[in-house]
């Protein structure tokens, strides 16, 4: 495992959050407080995200770069672009 | 129940997409396609808490709007005000 | 003017922000500092609206509310729902 | 000039935009309105955004990548960990 320990810890609380959250609606609770829940979680994952995409960087992208092989950083620099396209999209 | 059916499902597929990914994490499965899962359910999560909000405004703020009670409508409006700032940050 | 003064000011501000990112791109300046540069203007940009949707609930949907007029009370329900749309999508 | 071109035309588009925006509020036009053309300013940023850091991965990320020089990749390593950070946080 790259080591994303913290990002397995945060994703497990994050479901945490999300299991409480359809209680909550099950209970009829009030929508503003159920709203807060979701959007705590949103700030869960996107840490996760976040955590896992550094992890990426430090591995397999500094990998890539010490290989001195062009094809190889190629192939990880166009991944990067993809994750900026997609995070710019959906963040 | 408001009729947050919709939500509750959206978010029990969340929720089961959470789980797909700790599987991915555990597997050592490739960052990118890790985020890109992580990036579905924050949508999904988005979605759900638009339909929860609207719902809201359907239902509780429509109704203080209905009874011309003033301190229920001004409670009411503060709450979306809160509503406004917190999203505005969180998303 | 509803009391947009604030909103005025920081728009005012964002424009002269985008300016000068206009300037570092055409001096070629470090990508990494530009960037940064134009978040900060979103973050401007998302504080702006968040007070003039707040400046709508305080004026137009309050008065819609205590106007007691069901047509008037559910086009600012509507319009309210249209604006979470957009705003999950689009923060 | 890295080959900035299109970003610099979008942010020109989005100063334009703003000022338009300016006006609307001097006008005072309609808050739902105002806060639409807000909002369509903040994805046409994020789209330069997208394009100044995708510019930066096929310059200098790449060329720190070919330069072989543990020291200047580990820089640029770093410094995307630093914009995964912000984006997540501003976007």
């Amino acid at each position: 495992m790259h080591n994303n320990k913290n990002s397995l810890n945060i994703l497990k609380t994050a479901k945490g959050q999300i299991e409480a959250i359809i209680r909550m609606i099950e209970d009829n609770r009030y929508c503003i407080d159920i709203s807060r829940q979701i959007l705590a979680s949103v700030a869960l994952l996107k840490k996760a995200n976040t955590k896992i995409l550094n992890n990426h960087l430090e591995s397999c992208v500094k990998n890539a770069a010490y290989s001195n092989d062009p094809k190889e950083i190629n192939v990880k620099i166009l991944e990067l672009e993809e994750v900026m396209n997609y995070i710019s999209k959906n963040l």
